[in-house]
């Protein structure tokens, strides 16, 4: 079996030496001319000079009259002047000053004095409301230096300078290269075995945002001869590109030596994770990028690499992102192997930014679609701790972050559906939460990492829901917020092929479990003791899962034959359902934020029309009083 | 003559009735289907939920072989298990796990042990290694919820789930109609009296940025038939119009008229300046705006009502804007009759970042290409002194407001030279210049407003240049850095039709001056005196300019006969030139930035041949040792 190692190079060291040899190979810009009107965005070439003053003539700045200066002196209230026919011309604003007059007097002070003649009561003096050549604009005047990215008030100085072509930076055409057996263009039922193309996607959208042109080429097989062909003809036609996937060193890995083969490799493998598997080279005088398959560490190369290959290429300062301070509120374990590249998501919880980690799995593209923030850990760090203040480079802006509400704990897609009812009406708030399950709300609570906590904890003493544990946690910082009954039960396969009846039947299945301190898991292994069954009886006891639609997904898929959720979930996947409970799903309130605007508003819509019609599409809800 | 008067209605209470209005005859979006791949940055029009999982099947992370994790059990570096072909399968990454097996073994751990089979140290546990259904996307999870800006990431899972086509806001169509008798098309040779029509290119980009479509009309003439005919079509064509000028009460101003006649006129007059003539209305159900002529009122009125509408449309918080604080570097005085939108620089001078108000007309859309965030002055304020701690609104990112030299002082088009050179250097410094004269120089140093000044001060008792001032007004805290020798003279129209030979025949002629306190200001003072004539004698002294290149074109405009200035701007408008002295312009460093990267940048370029060569091409420099 092939197997071959990969390089570690620092990612400061690679990005120098690549760098180096991008500036080397001349990668650099070319201009075109377009019109200043579709010239928005587009980043000058050179430096750009008025042609014309603007304005271009002595214009009437109001609507009066023009007269020489000197022919108004000495006007008064007590001794006004009287200007008759031959003494002015009429002019509306912007008109030009006819020779020989030097200033205007606006229609407000003008008083009417028989037909065609005017009495006024204060002088004017020379140049007073005229408007005069280069006021805003000389001829000459450097009105946009080079290198410079094009606003709507520019264009427009441009045009007023009597510019109406102007050189701009041509785009980089940059050339996408999905590659891969397995790899199929988008579509809604892909065979097994068969993963979407969604990496293009992501690189296009990226180079977009960064002023790029973007061809993306055909899926290419896992053969040699193909690859080369595509990579030889892309390099032609582009001024960089990129080739997704196959750049690690597996069988099947071939990027990195048809770039050798028809270029050079500069450096393969980077001490950064995710992202490792990463490739730089260069095809004649073309950039050549070998991406990971993996979305997230495809993204980690794009940011390190592409991106500011792009901002070198308009001569523009290398993108380093805004920074904010925040806390830290789950602790990150790190390798010294790499420098690692962590999303997160930012809510401001009272007057502290809470930074929480998303899942760490290179495969995971919605970690990107949640992440707020990036911290970046360097490579000799080992972790950081709960509560450190980290420095975190922002995805979002600060105010989109500041109107978030912070859900944490117990999964059900109401959270999603309230987040959407907000959106429906405007309401300026945007729902974030974090499904770390019931006793994880607790938990946030008490560190003060969230507004809100979701939890449905069931007290095994008494048989009652939450309200014991808030007084267990709590010295009534807090307060419960009554949100939904739920239906509980096991979900099977369609048909329910193992007569699954009720919880004692679990141990003829594979289940699959929700983590520990979830609700449901705790409801589990309460109905578990009560019919004396130990949880090493249960087949795919410890296959945890975070969410009801995650379970539902793995009975659905065969990879267990049972398992518990809410009767939603298992609608939402055509899977068989037993009711095993009603349980209560409510809210638990920081009382620092009761008054909150954004809770407010997300109970608001708990108690709403819109969201009672909703859950009962949804079905296995009832609304609490 | 027909004078009307405007409402002065206050900004809040129009955009509140303004928006109650467009509500009611609603102004609200309407939605189209896109392909997922060309949907970035558009507005989700309800809610995304994954049409299936991600991965759909499960799916090897590794390279390796699949086994079922129960035939590896007990494998340890004593007892090693081994497997033989019937117990495996070779998958790569992202194959299809085929049924019957649950866990993949990672190439790296395997050791070949003769044909077709391997031995094992270790166990692997169900699932180990394998990307399970759903593991990213679970089908029916909400990917992104309705109104949401879709991201790269964002498109890229709705592909994983899915989907491949999305319901986005269709972008709101925006009607703009040029009116105006004096309006031409963007040229370069305009007659005089003709206004070159740039504002509907503000507009637009300030459009397209916020997401909208734009559709510029034909310029309409000043006349109500043509002009009522230009709003219907517009109105039932597009979803919002904008009517550009006439919207203020004079003679020509039609607008108000044309929209009340087609429609509804609910608001004419706002008090706010730059911006008052606006026009709120409808036609139908299409929101119609009537704004000023003049580019900055028009721009303030774009911000103040058009922005937020097209915001609401996308049903998205209206863009506040990001504040900083910032220290108010000159005095501002203000009207109680209206809200004040002053157009600011920032710079960063040590700790402090300083406010600088621009030019205040109206008509300087240059005030806008150069502003870096906005003052808004309420109506109840008369005015901020100097010193003051304000709150701006950024029109920048707060990292391109930190990497600017602000450079104050003397006018000379070297400054704009350097910036350019830094651009095309790709250097990250930005120079922001502000012309307030030698004087100034000394003064924003003092007050700790500048990085550097620039100054040409004659010491009128030893003809030296600078060093006195600097030891009369400092005590040691600035540093003096040579610049060029330049050449002052006396620009004359082409030809010197006047035979003016010195400053004794400035007598003869009507003159154009620079301000007060600015180098050449007192150079003229200075000429005038040794000739013993006294300023009352020269027609024109009190006409103020502050840039060399103004003094220039108004000479060539005729509005002026002769001014005192530099070689390079009569060169640069054909004007004749009569050599008075060569001076020294210098910069003064604040001691405290003598070692700022900026600071050096800026020298580096000044010391540099490309700097050398340019000035050479502008003619009238000579570089210092």
């Amino acid at each position: 079996m092939k197997h071959s190692y990969l390089n570690n190079k620092s990612v400061d060291e690679a990005q120098r030496e690549y760098f180096e040899l991008t500036d080397k190979i001349g990668f650099t810009c070319k201009a075109e001319e377009v019109l200043v009107n579709q010239a928005f965005g587009r980043v000058t070439a050179y430096a750009v000079y008025a042609k014309i003053s603007s304005p271009h003539y002595n214009a009437s700045a109001m609507d009066g009259i023009c007269v020489t200066a000197s022919s108004t002196y000495g006007a008064s209230e007590e001794n006004p002047v009287v200007l008759t026919k031959n003494m002015y011309e009429t002019v509306d604003t912007g008109d030009a000053i006819p020779d020989g007059y030097d200033a205007v007097i606006m229609v407000e002070d003008l008083i009417e004095n028989g037909s065609d003649s005017f009495v006024i009561h204060s002088a004017v003096h020379p140049w007073q409301n005229i408007r005069q050549v280069g006021e805003d604009i000389c001829q000459g005047d450097m009105l946009v230096p080079a290198f410079t990215t094009l606003t709507p008030a520019m264009c427009a100085s441009l045009l007023a300078g009597g510019v109406t072509r102007v050189g701009v930076v041509k785009k980089p055409l940059v050339g996408i290269i999905p590659t891969g057996d397995e790899i199929v263009e988008p579509c809604e039922n892909p065979k097994s075995g068969e993963i979407i193309e969604f990496n293009s996607t992501v690189f296009s959208g990226m180079l977009l945002e960064k002023g790029a042109s973007v061809k993306v080429y055909d899926i290419v097989r896992d053969e040699k001869p193909l690859l080369k062909t595509a990579l030889k003809k892309a390099a032609s036609e582009c001024d960089l590109v990129l080739i997704s996937a196959g750049s690690s060193a597996g069988r099947d890995d071939y990027t990195s030596e048809i770039i050798e083969e028809a270029g050079t490799v500069l450096t393969h493998g980077i001490a950064i994770k995710p992202g490792k598997p990463a490739i730089l080279g260069a095809c004649g005088n073309t950039p050549v990028i070998g991406l990971p398959g993996y979305p997230v560490s495809a993204i980690v190369v794009m940011s390190q690499f592409v991106l500011p290959l792009v901002d070198m290429y308009f001569k523009r300062a290398v993108d380093t992102g805004e920074y904010v301070q925040a806390t830290l509120g789950k602790r990150i374990v790190s390798s010294l192997k790499y420098a690692e590249y962590v999303r997160v998501t930012l809510g401001k919880i009272g007057d502290r930014l809470i930074a929480t980690p998303l899942n760490k799995g290179a495969g995971i593209i919605t970690s990107f679609t949640k992440a707020d923030a990036i911290l970046f850990i360097n490579q000799n760090c080992e972790g950081i701790e709960q509560g450190t203040q980290v420095r975190v480079r922002l995805l979002k802006s600060i105010n989109e972050i500041e109107s978030s509400l912070v859900v944490t704990g117990s999964h059900d897609p109401l959270i999603d559906e309230i987040a959407n009812i907000l959106k429906m009406n405007a309401t300026p708030v945007l729902i974030k939460s974090n499904h770390v399950g019931s006793m994880g709300a607790i938990t946030a609570l008490k560190s003060g990492l969230s507004h809100l906590g979701a939890i449905h904890l069931l007290d095994t003493q008494t048989g009652e829901y939450n309200t014991s544990y808030l007084e267990k946690y709590f010295d009534g910082e807090v307060t419960l917020v009554k949100g939904v009954k739920r239906v509980q039960g096991i979900m099977v396969k369609k048909g329910n092929p193992l007569n699954i009846r009720g919880i004692e039947d679990l141990k003829q299945a594979r289940i699959v479990n929700r983590q520990r301190g979830s609700g449901t898991r705790i409801l589990l292994d309460y109905l578990l003791k009560k019919h004396s069954i130990l949880p090493g009886e249960i087949s795919g006891y410890s296959n945890e899962e975070f969410t009801h639609t995650a379970v539902a997904a793995l009975i659905k898929a065969d990879n267990a034959d049972a398992g518990l959720g809410i009767y939603s979930a298992a609608a939402m996947y055509g899977l068989d359902f037993i009711p095993v409970c009603c349980e209560e799903y409510d809210f638990v309130v920081d009382n620092r934020f009761i008054n909150d605007e954004k809770v407010k508003a997300f109970f608001d819509v708990l108690k709403s029309d819109e969201f009672n019609k909703r859950i009962n599409e949804l079905g296995g809800y009832e609304v609490r009083e």
